[in-house]
């Protein structure tokens, strides 16, 4: 603790990342997608005017709007972008949930989320999920200060259908409701055709998963107009410009490439599907998953310790050292091959026979 | 205003970036680099390997902050990175400025400073330049929460030597002194070398002025190890990744490049000191510059009459409409051919006979 440091910092617990490993590692620990970004992205490297770089971005990075807007079929004043959806999840915090009541979250949903109440001093108040670990839509109290959830949700997998939320947002609309659309792609319905219905929902979205460009930081709101200018009044006050001219362009060109983002997204659930199958088999429960990963929990064997096996034998998953998670792990979808590799190596530690 | 704004988020007043025009105009108007970044930069963006882009980036941006490091002579640990030094700054003032005393900030300094006040709530002591409009080293308050101003200023263009601002943090030693260098590699002073004396002296730094980089948005600060774990804990509480892989790389590229940099700095000193005589000619008067701008009073026109006629001849300048300022404008250097005809058009406006 340093005397410089200003009080509110010394009492933050800053959200610790997925490990970025340097040696060589089948990475199935940050819910990367294993095939590349569309070719399109490659291009706009190659031709990129490399004078343009020294003028500043357009601050409103509206190509990029634009483009999430045709995809998503809203108005471009519907879209809001960022440097990845961390950061415009960190300002939807401040613009919509930064008041005296309590903001209504998970107990167990994205980690981040109560860093940034941390961040803020926003008071949380926690909802158990059910007994299938599912969001509980029952459970948001009407008199929140913000409801905000990933759907499907994190590290769980599950997915809540468009008409559940909309019965949510349909007894809760006097303050925001923040659906986190991370992993929509991967088999989830997303909530963004509600939107015409329900002023108050916000939706967020990124191109670190479906779109294969983690590297880039490009994430994205959709809403009604009035949350997407509360967003731009928090972002222009924080950092106008957080997405440079090559992110802006090159997801332009990932947003545009319709057939590869479905031929990626269709593969991945494809390898999903026959891992569960083959988890299954070693005696372990695998939860359902509209998402790029497997939540998982061993039957036979400690998951701490499974965790700890398959990285000596090269391959690293997520293990959530907390109470209620640690009975699990969190294992991206790779390429077939890793997955291979993966099942086999847990076929070792569990003794069973492929 | 919305229902579903929060409070804080209602009162807030964004920063107005320099305008962006769609147009094509002469841009003297956001002190952008008139030369390309060092060629190693395109080497990058050609030879990058697209499918590395799937995965994130290094949180901790290695090997950009150890070619920081090299540059400025210091330990990798003392340097941090974010998205343009504006989301360095903005994180520097939760980490080191959200106290209960005042914040010391020149009436005339970079103008995102009171927005990052607005943001977190801070309050500000707003102290005057001196009659020759420098900032004024011995009016800072040593029971301040802080002290933050640009050095060489803006939009004034003046610069206090090492040893005046080590004058400075002899008597202020409780609290933060950030110094905000984005100029300073026009004929500056870097107080980086003070570093070693004052462990509450913080740099800031950024690739968009000297480093012709404004498109990538890399920016970084330089202070003891124990400011930067400050920095970090601030920037994992809010956005784990904000630079991407390009811009890492990109930016590697562009700090080694010591040759590329020392021409254009050189170049652009070069112009700016031709401009400033020609303007003088034509009853300007022009401050003295330390930066890649010019911060000057025109008298036998007015500032604002001026920027009007020179917009309407295909050239953009800054005019700030404030009380303090409206009878200046800030011209970027651009390059020879476009100082030429900006001199041309002031000298057409005000019938100075070339």
């Amino acid at each position: 603790m340093s005397q410089f440091w200003s009080p509110a910092v010394r009492a933050l617990t800053p959200y610790v990342p997925g490990e970025q490993p340097r040696e060589k590692l089948i990475k199935l620990n940050t819910n990367e997608n294993p095939y590349p970004p569309a070719p399109g992205v490659a291009e706009v490297l190659r031709e990129y005017a490399i004078d343009r770089l020294r003028l500043y971005p357009d601050p409103g990075a509206h190509a990029l709007r634009e483009a999430i807007a045709r995809h998503h079929d809203v108005a471009v004043e519907q879209v809001f972008v960022g440097n990845g959806s961390d950061e415009v999840l960190a300002l939807a915090f401040k613009a919509f949930f930064e008041r005296d009541e309590a903001l209504a979250v998970p107990t167990i949903s994205y980690s981040f989320y109560p860093v940034y109440c941390d961040f803020y001093g926003i008071t949380m108040n926690r909802l158990p999920l059910t007994e299938a670990l599912e969001v509980d839509l029952d459970a948001f109290p009407t008199d929140s200060g913000g409801v905000v959830f990933a759907n499907p949700n994190a590290p769980t997998g599950h997915a809540h259908s468009r008409e559940a939320i909309a019965g949510l947002l349909e007894r809760y609309t006097e303050r925001v409701v923040l659906v986190d659309e991370a992993y929509v792609d991967f088999g989830g319905e997303s909530v963004v055709p509600l939107l015409a219905r329900f002023p108050n929902l916000l939706v967020t979205g990124t191109f670190s998963k479906s779109r294969s460009l983690a590297g880039l930081r490009i994430g994205y709101a959709i809403g009604s107009p009035e949350l997407i200018d509360g967003l731009n009044r928090v972002k222009d006050s924080f950092n106008s410009y957080p997405l440079d001219s090559i992110a802006i362009a090159a997801g332009v060109a990932a947003m545009q490439d319709d057939e590869h983002f479905r031929a990626c997204c269709n593969a991945v659930i494809a390898t999903r599907e026959r891992t569960r199958a083959a988890l299954e088999q070693a005696d372990i429960q695998v939860l359902p998953s509209c998402t790029n990963f497997l939540f998982v929990r061993p039957r036979s064997i400690d998951a701490e310790a499974l965790f700890t096996g398959l990285r000596e034998r090269g391959i690293l998953v997520r293990f959530f050292d907390k109470p209620s998670l640690n009975q699990f792990l969190r294992i991206s979808i790779g390429t077939d091959d890793e997955m291979d590799q993966l099942i086999d190596a847990i076929y070792a530690m569990t003794g069973v026979n492929a």
